[in-house]
């Protein structure tokens, strides 16, 4: 962790036990840090399993093998490296992959596939066998810990530890689900990733949690940049032990379906904010709502393109209401647009309507919202349905200090 | 001009004039400021004009008359106005533009759809009419100024003057092509766009002088990124006189024309570094040559999304050889790419081949060539013989202190 918080930071939630679920820390010391840095969490047998992934084309062996053992949905481990990302290692790096699932697999008695893993950190050094072997091994004695303590620990660039809860009712039972997540930017010095872990007592198939997963990573984390920089290991996984005890919940049509989808969805939306709230360097939390797109995914894309405008996320951190380099980045997208129809809003306030600047409109509420954290700004295109929001920080000195002024 | 002269400035080379072309200044006053903020060239009757304007979804109302004006082909005069771009300002920022049209039409007797008009600045306030019209009025009778004068009558949060020369022999006779260029950024403050403006006494129709630009811009405006902010106002004309008095030049086959078309890119890609070199806040000329892509556009396309990328950017700021940055800007980019064939370099010294860091390479001069002004970063993919070359800056405090530290 690092020692300056975010000024966006929010206290670390009371998080309840989830059944099923029993997570252990422990000292690898990937890097010469006095923290614990391997997270261990054993899943009861018959937990299922869903995830999603990075697209990046150059992924980490974690995320590979992640993505193969996704496919048979079934989880009994989890392990987390923290330190050191083993993205781009070569062979070298699917070895020390092999060597955590072997590992654990043979702690656990159960199948190395059972086993799910993954590593954040400097890229470009294999992760040394040695050291997660012992690492593992003081894990699996040492005494269960707390969620905050395994927040923590997946943490590297993070200010702070981050964690988010809900609950459903599902066939006349109350499930809970847990979430701890880490990430900051693609990164910072030498480090990269966003990565998150949900767990759940609620008895869900592999292949509905992997559809309500789907669903939820749609409007969630696939709505969130900090700068537009995807990492090599980015993932979320989702597990459920099925302690709750409820009818297992396998499509969109079992009873009580929509409730998890619905608290899974709310689950991720937490989570993900809680991620752009620690972005490097950020000052403000933004929410870029677009409208009257041609389809939801061409809003989608204009919305993406102004969030990572680094134009528009300095006009904000100077507190400008620049809308000037709003209808900048929605040209830049590349998707329908129209320049006479297009509005613009911050806050509740109307800058600019059907490509006019709204003449004489009242700057001093524009200026107040734009002196606050939470920012909102709203783009309606007007020529059809499609809308998207997305969230992003501002780009500050802070962001620039973190990632250039040192060497790794 | 900014008072503050980017520490990757050259100085303002000599330029001839170009018989045919007269340039003038004068003061329209667009904003309150002490420096003349209009630009008005007349060219020779029988001037062919070729053009390359922004794809913004946005663009001025300039960038849509520049865009009609061109399917005709000839041009007598060119009008560029500093310190408002008139973007995003519906009719009547239409009606500025016919308005300046007509006026110069009228001192010159020609077609309105003769004279080419650009402007940069502030978005979103419509143009003045009655200071355009005094302006031109007052260029119109005021002395010829040098191509020094003009470049800087176009800049505005330019931090010094930017213009370069070549010639060509064609036909027996040597031809002279001069170009002025303004842009930093999108912008800064409330400023925009990159215009160039192209001048050359070779007879060239227009016809072949937009197929010869074409081809130019491809490998050299269409190269450069200083934030990957896309102004609604980006234009590149070219003027020729014909005055030199060769064979018109009138298809790729014509003699000569392989000498004109070579020095045209040339000069285009004189002026595209000039703005890089001067990209807001820049400290770092950086070269980013991507070689083995699947095609051409592959690779232009992953090279773009390194020297987009913050992380990288802000990475070589910092004299860091953060090749991992690399390898994550590739993957992000969607293009084919295997992690296990990709080779980096930076300067001459290879720092990962094939997927692995190329263990115990020389650092000293990776140290050495990142201390320096102009840094090259080398990336081979394995996959084909697609290869492209893009330029950047990098990304540093004076960055968000340009575009940051103010309120509009």
């Amino acid at each position: 962790m690092s020692s300056s918080i975010s000024p966006l930071a929010t206290p670390f939630p009371a998080l309840p036990a989830i059944a099923g679920v029993v997570p252990h820390v422990a000292r690898a010391q990937y890097k010469t840090w006095d923290r614990c840095d391997l997270t261990f969490v054993t899943l009861a047998e018959g937990t299922s399993v869903a995830g999603v992934v990075t697209q990046s084309k150059c992924p980490s062996p974690e995320v590979e093998w992640c993505r193969k053992a996704l496919t048979l949905g079934t989880a009994r481990a989890l392990v987390v490296n923290a330190g050191n990302s083993n993205a781009f290692t070569g062979h070298r790096g699917r070895a020390a992959v092999e060597a955590i699932a072997a590992r654990t697999a043979q702690h656990l008695g159960c199948q190395p596939s059972d086993v799910f893993v993954a590593s954040t950190g400097v890229i470009g050094v294999p992760l040394p066998i040695d050291k997660a072997e012992a690492g593992l091994d003081a894990a699996f004695t040492a005494t269960p810990c707390d969620w905050r303590a395994a927040a923590e620990t997946i943490g590297t660039t993070d200010t702070y530890p981050k964690g988010a809860m809900t609950t459903a009712i599902v066939d006349g039972r109350t499930v809970t689900l847990v979430g701890i997540i880490k990430g900051s930017g693609m990164i910072a010095p030498d480090m990269a990733t966003m990565l998150g872990f949900i767990f759940t007592d609620a008895a869900v198939t592999p292949g509905f949690l992997q559809a309500a997963l789907n669903a939820a990573n749609r409007n969630t984390f696939s709505c969130i940049t900090v700068d537009g920089d995807t990492s090599t290991s980015d993932t979320v996984l989702a597990f459920a032990t099925g302690a709750a005890g409820n009818a297992p919940l396998d499509s969109a049509d079992s009873d009580g379906a929509d409730a998890f989808a619905a608290a899974l969805a709310d689950l991720c939306a937490q989570l993900a904010l809680l991620v752009v709230r620690d972005g490097e360097g950020a000052t403000k939390l933004i929410e870029i709502a677009v409208t009257g797109a041609e389809s939801d995914a061409s809003a989608h894309r204009i919305a993406m393109s102004i969030a990572n405008s680094p134009l528009v996320k300095t006009a904000i951190a100077g507190e400008d209401a620049n809308w000037g380099r709003v209808v900048m980045a929605v040209g830049k997208a590349g998707e329908p647009a129209e320049r006479d129809k297009l509005s613009i809003r911050f806050g509740e306030t109307q800058v600019a309507r059907e490509g006019l600047a709204v003449e004489g409109y009242d700057e001093a509420p524009v200026a107040a919202h734009l002196k606050g954290q939470e920012i909102e700004v709203g783009v309606d295109l007007g020529l059809g349905d499609g809308a998207a929001t997305v969230w992003t920080c501002d780009l500050t000195h802070g962001y620039i200090s973190i990632n250039a002024d040192y060497r790794s």
